[in-house]
């Protein structure tokens, strides 16, 4: 898409560099906010370079902050003997919004993937073995996407924490809340029948 | 979505209010933003506020321009003689992809509509008048939207410049090319039958 303008088609490039955005959204974008007042254009820029700029990832668990200390390392009433383990600070946000979680944190900022050339050391993992060698840690949950790549890493960190002599769990897989069983792939299946659990009312 | 970052949560509000962003995508996006290079980041904020702040309006057409005149107005193999009016520079990009129109553009900055308080008075109808009355314009094409509105500016913009003897088309209306029958809807199949055209090779 030619346009006269080296403004607009600078503006859409770099709008089209976010995730999900192609060119022509992303020239609808930069249109709209052509049409907005200055003042509104300016808070946007500003607020994403403070985003960028100011943001802090908690000292304890790798969390994205405000604080030095994350609002959930900070919270008293947490369970801290039991440290759920994930990927990013999307999974945070997806399982704190299940308000079934009490415990706390470790963000590891990944999982293992060789052809992504992520590797051991990408990954906080000697924060989270200190943790744990530092504090009375009960049990750690591997929550990680049920995937190749999140599987090699629960398997690397239970060989890891093992001697630590402390519970390792992982997510329940199975069939999804309100999923049509002739719809649910077979591994999925497979697993939900052989692991299966005692009915409870 | 409750998270622990006011910065992360204003970043998201900013980002949302992008067309078509919902606060799910805008999240995907303030988080991609948080893991790439300052430099990034800071180059994308300048580069929207560039835009706002230096872009211009072309002095004859009302085009978006880095410059007084746009291109196409500066344009000297462009026929002067033919204008085609259209809403906004989203119109002058798709029918410039076209490569089929070698004249001029008149942008309106938006259609008639009594619901969105848009009145004679905010349209760019009297630059039109002047580029009319000053120029030896041979033929004027209303190209707005075949939508009520659309419809409504064509019958006013037509009334009103029909004194100067020019010229006044409008887009051709019918099926689209690859369409299929079965599916076209009943006005513009009607229409495309009523004002049918003689088959040429």
């Amino acid at each position: 898409m030619k346009n006269s303008s080296k403004l607009l088609e600078d503006a859409i490039n770099e709008i089209a560099k976010l995730p999900g955005i192609g060119k022509k959204s992303a020239m609808r974008m930069a249109l709209f906010l052509l049409n907005q007042p200055t003042e509104m254009v300016d808070n946007f820029a500003k607020t994403i370079l403070k985003l960028r700029n100011e943001i802090l990832f908690c000292k304890i668990c790798n969390n994205i902050s405000d604080f030095e200390i994350c609002e959930i390392c900070n919270n008293e009433k947490r369970d801290f003997s039991t440290i759920c383990v994930v990927e990013s600070i999307r999974e945070v946000l997806a399982i704190e919004n299940t308000h079934q979680y009490s415990g706390v944190y470790h963000v590891l900022g990944g999982i293992l993937s060789p052809i992504d050339g992520v590797g051991i050391k990408d990954l906080n993992i000697e924060n989270l073995e200190k943790r744990i060698q530092e504090n009375s840690i009960q049990e750690l949950i591997l929550a990680l996407r049920p995937t190749f790549e999140g599987d090699t890493t629960n398997y690397y960190l239970n060989r890891k924490f093992k001697p630590y002599n402390l519970k390792i769990t992982t997510l329940a897989r199975g069939i999804a809340v309100g999923d049509e069983l002739e719809y649910t792939d077979e591994v999925t299946l497979g697993r939900s029948i052989l692991q299966r659990i005692p009915f409870e009312n």
